[in-house]
């Protein structure tokens, strides 16, 4: 369902309260799974893979099972095999039989790192001396780490019995190529023809980790009647307890999971990894099981987002219209199939008018940690490609690079090639409102140079339930079942309801429900939360008022429709011809259990109707060329959030998108050594950006209504992550004349590519 | 509102399947309140009064506050002082005055064992540490703890400002009498004037404790932006709220309730102690804090019920005819105003269809700990008058005692002198099962007697809400508000749902939500567990079923009236003439998704309705004439439960109402000494019976259905405590011969009573 957008004056929704977990959070009372204990617990440790790729020939846990303090033990024995089976309705596409596998290893393992077998002891340090203990035999095989290697007919082979999905006619050979997809619109042929100007070229990045600060972690209390209570940081509870119940062969309804306070997520915490281990170890050993990711096994067996290989081939006339747009992108998925190249592939071009496209999309399986959903996922890797593209046909043709893009840019009534039509969309604002800003036009120094780019994201809807309870005392409980990924999602909820019921903020207690508490909800992923969530909690709210009016309809001895909810207070509806006396919130709270029982709000929907995000960046670098290191100088972002609820916080999406954008550009990446081992597992050899590598960020909010939302919400949080690659590279290319096409533009990168532009200059 | 009875056939609501909480409980996982720890948390302990009765001139709490390890130390200086103020709708009818003054003394100490400091640190020896080093300068002052001695006017008075409610003229003098409250029915002169006996007796009864396994037990944490998780064991985790909410000065939003599994609690469980100081002390260390009671301090603060003193005078005809009752109740209520003797007058004649009847009831303060409700609050003490006094009717008269009552029963149409008009009731049921009982007609051996009471208790209805989720494999997850006192209310709840939706019971999962969850929900108490939340959850169910049919009506493409929930499918209406393929629940479930999102039920009423019940109880005992030792034979029950959802629960109900009915009459006492201090407060001296008190127990349910509940529930804890000290004592007469009229019987007391007998007998 949808809600229409109704524009009204606002007293809540737009200003910047405090959020409700904020003190928890910097006062440290705030909950992470990690600091949950339960009575008699006990710890649980993984025993891991060292290898890339290797048969298990046999798991000898007998010695690990003696040392005296370890309660439990559990292997790939533990576990039923599942068939391929994809999830059913309001869970995420995955394939059991592959999740199954990821948990803990079957036949072989895939990945430096995977699980091998998982024990639970008295203590941490029974629980790494038993680790030592279990003998396990493996046959190594040949490994591959490289998409582009993977994708050889002769590469070393991970999955007997997987052939490319997505390809006519079927494959009699298995592959690495999981799945090739194809998205098209027009001819490709006609629009290279009409093109003047033709550029192709090929990128390369690097796989990087979502960063979250809060390693997984989680406590699982399985009772000897089958009843299981998790504690667990994720993105989704609903989907994690719809997974466990998959994996571990159980009711739903004998699954509770509470989602504790999260310390980062960024898609990388909507998959199962300890959760069903903790469990099973907690039903062979009879005690709760507390399981913490370490750093370096965060690293090495959580998903990090694809490496890919990108090509991009595009043409457009002498005026700058794009005649045509081709690309290929090949993802690694990791270990099993999956990665988020789909999604990639339709956000490729998805920011302009095109009438001949193609984008081809390979899910190519490696031996590295299966690949998860990191904000926006895969979009950035391909928009690089695109908007350096873009940049160089700009430049080539003396335009502006925003002009460029204003040329082609999508509206609404834009065709996509993915299939829907575009709505009412603000993307060519937010080019004007980039184009008119002042850090536009900032002079620049030596070896400083700008650089532009833009993103699109889908933002999405999907299964949703909340529920408001009006006190005794005509404050508000709202519990939410999107669980607060750390973007204030708990504030804008409250928000919107108090705006609804018109009272203060204060008075609306927001809550996270555990599974119990509300019916199924998707998981917060996909810039969802404000715009479903925020759409269910209006909802429940406007349930709630309705009910409050028809009691004051008894009360006052009025027919119902004479009643209506309007500034905080029951109140004779318009053009009723009713008179009475007004109640507040309050006045009918108090009197509710007299006259009829509590009253709550709820509702369930589909959120449908979800409007897409644009945005467009401007990066500002300084290149040194002694040392190849990059210096964002500025950075301002301009997008279009449909209504920013609470602009803080909305900044604070941009802020933190673009610093993760920055980190990939500039100096995240896995690097793994000739054996397949990973060789940075931790922040130290990892870099992600600390403050000093953080310019000031302009953020300007654009607001364009979603006509489907209530207050016009689109969501904003994965378009921030999608440009900073491409614009950060634009403006190198800019500062120093060297464009970059491998991520991240480390130093030692930045500077063979300084060396090698200049022999190319050279030898010219 | 009410929800009809409707007979139909029943696959799962009657049967026996195991408890959900029930594995928990034996193997020790069940999470008490004490079971919760939170990082970083304190342990708060509180400084009890030494004096029955003392003026506090000063506290010093200098010395324990400089204790290393001692981190927030609160007096009566912490809370805000309260006007005498009444609970709202829905909460509990308290007077917030005396709430405050109970939780911590103020301007006097009223009881050994109350509140006078509280302190938090970092273990629970530095925390009992620091209570030595708190000075408190005392004016002790003259106490009064028997209830008669309290009545007199020259007694040491409690409260300067408490003048007897209940009278006219307004008195002008304070008195311990908080409030006199009458009922009557017709005219008692009129009444004995028709009467060919007449017997007026005194009766005295001691207080008793709940007796509760779990100690008073929570933790709190009040963050820095003020607002407050609480897990404690209580019987109403909303009422708990909306008293911390009142007494803390919060908004009722700011404070999420948990409650913890529950070790009992039988009445004592509905009032808050240590949570307020929990909180306060919390706040102040800003480190969350643990409050457990000892046993003594359990038996010395919380409330146990009231002692007090009956007289009743009662006159009937020549054939047993009873024409005129009258009884004076004088109940102790403690510390602060507020016994059960309200709803001890209403039950005191309740189960017989009288004329002419005045029941005087007088709620006195003494120097003891506040009372608290015990199961049918008060009603066993005054009818262990009435059923003594019929007794001596029916034996006085030569008529058999069941026959005395069936002659005088109350029935459909009886009108009550309290108010209401009794329905359809099953009393002459119960007395004619137990007259056809083989029990009834067992010989007895020398110094054998059997004895015969009734009980009567209203049962209640009150706020309950409850919600139903369909998960995605069709499995249910039902939250309920009624906390689970250990009856089996999760059990009976699931199996009324699970008989709605025509499923096995094994596939619905009751989970007692915290105050977030649902809407207010009133304590359980009064028997309105399975009442009530039976009705909210039946409801809750039916809401979801509907939402399922129109969902089926959707997906099949046929109009909503065509569809109809039967036999656990949504299937073609009767008589709506349209084919379509069934839907099960899991079918359903696994589209929900897809065609609008997951499905709920809710359901927020005002249970109304409640049917009365009652019952009948056949006891045997043997007396040792040489100890004065009472050893029960057999004992059997009799009650018209309406309707038994779970047999072996409602047993259960019987069993224990009747074994803690049997401590009361035999051996639970509280002692003081003359400087009114308790002397027996701990499981040695205070006699709760043991396994060898006990005998077999036999249960006989009957089922006159409730007209106002869907399966006909009446509710089932509460009668049977009523009816066993009367039933006791009539028997001890009929075997010895000597009329006990004090509680309880312990031997010291028979002896005595035995001997004044026989010197009576001499002197004759």
């Amino acid at each position: 369902m949808t809600v229409k957008y109704q524009e009204k004056p606002l007293k809540i929704v737009g200003t910047r309260p405090l959020r409700p977990d904020g003190v928890d959070k910097v006062t440290g009372r705030a909950r992470y799974a990690a600091d949950y204990n339960l009575p008699g617990q006990l710890i649980g440790k993984v025993l891991r893979s060292p290898h890339a790729h290797a048969r298990i020939k046999s798991i000898d846990t007998s010695k690990a099972a003696a040392l005296p303090g370890v309660k439990a033990l559990v292997t790939r024995d533990d576990f039923a095999d599942m068939p391929v089976e994809y999830a059913a309705s309001g869970e995420l596409t995955i394939n059991f039989r592959d999740v199954t596998r990821n948990m803990m290893a079957r036949e072989k393992v895939f990945y430096d790192g995977h699980p091998v077998a998982a024990v639970a002891a008295t203590s941490a340090s029974i629980a790494r001396e038993a680790l030592k203990l279990i003998k396990v035999e493996y046959e190594v095989l040949p490994h591959v780490i490289d998409v582009l290697e993977a994708m050889k007919p002769d590469a070393p082979l991970l999955h007997e019995h997987q052939f490319t999905d997505g390809v006519t006619p079927k494959p009699d050979k298995p592959s690495n190529v999981a799945k090739r997809m194809v998205f098209a619109l027009g001819s490709l042929e006609e629009g290279f023809k009409q093109a003047d100007l033709v550029i192709e070229r090929e990128f390369n990045t690097k796989p990087v980790h979502q960063g979250y600060i809060e390693p997984q972690a989680c406590v699982a209390s399985y009772t000897e009647d089958g009843q299981v209570e998790l504690w667990t940081g994720t993105q989704g509870h609903f989907v994690f307890r719809a997974q466990l119940a998959k994996v571990l062969q159980m009711d739903v309804s004998k699954i509770r999971v509470t989602a504790t306070e999260l310390g980062g997520g960024f898609g990388g915490k909507n998959n199962i990894y300890n959760e069903p281990l903790a469990i099973a170890l907690s039903r062979k050993s009879h005690r709760p099981v507390k399981m913490v990711m370490t750093r370096e096994e965060v690293f090495r067996a959580t998903g990090p987002t694809s490496g890919a290989n990108v090509k991009i081939k595009m043409g457009c006339t002498r005026d700058g219209r794009i005649t045509a747009a081709d690309a290929e992108l090949n993802f690694q998925a990791g270990a099993f199939a999956g990665s988020s190249v789909g999604m990639a592939s339709m956000c490729t071009f998805t920011r302009y008018d095109l009438d001949n496209v193609r984008v081809v999309g390979n899910d190519v399986t490696v031996n590295r940690p299966k690949v998860a959903a990191y904000r926006a996922p895969g979009a950035p890797i391909a928009v690089f490609g695109v908007e350096s593209v873009i940049d160089e046909m700009a430049r080539k043709l003396g335009i502006d690079p925003i002009d460029f893009r204003l040329k082609n840019a999508a509206k609404e009534g834009t065709q996509t090639y993915y299939g829907p039509t575009l709505g009412p969309i603000g993307f060519v604002e937010t080019l004007n409102r980039a184009k008119a800003h002042p850090n536009y036009r900032l002079p620049l120094g030596p070896d400083q140079g700008r650089g532009i780019a833009t993103g699109f994201w889908f933002n999405i809807g999907k299964e949703t339930s909340s529920t408001v309870h009006v006190n005794e005392d005509g404050t508000v409980t709202l519990i939410i079942g999107i669980v607060d990924v750390a973007g204030g999602t708990r504030a804008t909820m409250a928000m919107m309801v108090a705006e609804e019921f018109g009272i203060d903020y204060d008075k609306v207690r927001p809550v996270v429900g555990d599974t119990s508490a509300l019916g199924f909800n998707f998981i917060t992923a996909g810039s969802r939360g404000t715009f479903a969530g925020g759409m269910a909690a209006v909802l429940a709210a406007r349930d709630a008022m309705e009910k409050l009016c028809r009691r004051v309809a008894r009360i006052r001895d009025v027919p119902p429709e004479a009643v209506a909810w309007k500034d905080g207070r029951a109140q004779p509806a318009e053009g009723s011809g009713t008179q009475f006396k007004p109640m507040s919130l309050e006045e009918i709270a108090r009197e509710a259990g007299r006259t009829g029982g509590t009253i709550s709000g709820h509702s369930e929907i589909n959120a449908e109707g979800a409007g897409p995000g644009f945005g467009t960046h401007i990066a500002d670098v300084e290149v040194d060329r002694e040392t190849g290191s990059i210096k964002i100088l500025r950075y301002t972002i301009v997008q279009d959030v449909g209504k920013a609820i609470h602009p803080a916080y909305v900044e604070g999406q941009f802020e933190g998108g673009a610093v993760q954008g920055i980190g990939w550009a500039l100096n995240e990446e896995y690097v793994y050594g000739a054996d397949g081992v990973l060789q940075n597992p931790g922040f130290l050899d990892y870099r992600v950006p600390v403050a000093s590598d953080v310019p000031f960020i302009d953020s300007v909010i654009v607001e364009v209504p979603n006509p489907n939302h209530p207050y016009g919400v689109r969501g904003c949080g994965e378009v921030p992550i999608i440009a900073p690659m491409a614009a950060i590279s634009n403006a190198v290319e800019n500062a120093i004349g060297v464009r970059l096409r491998e991520q991240p533009m480390s130093p030692p990168r930045v500077l063979k590519a300084i060396e090698a532009a200049a022999l190319a200059t050279t030898q010219d």
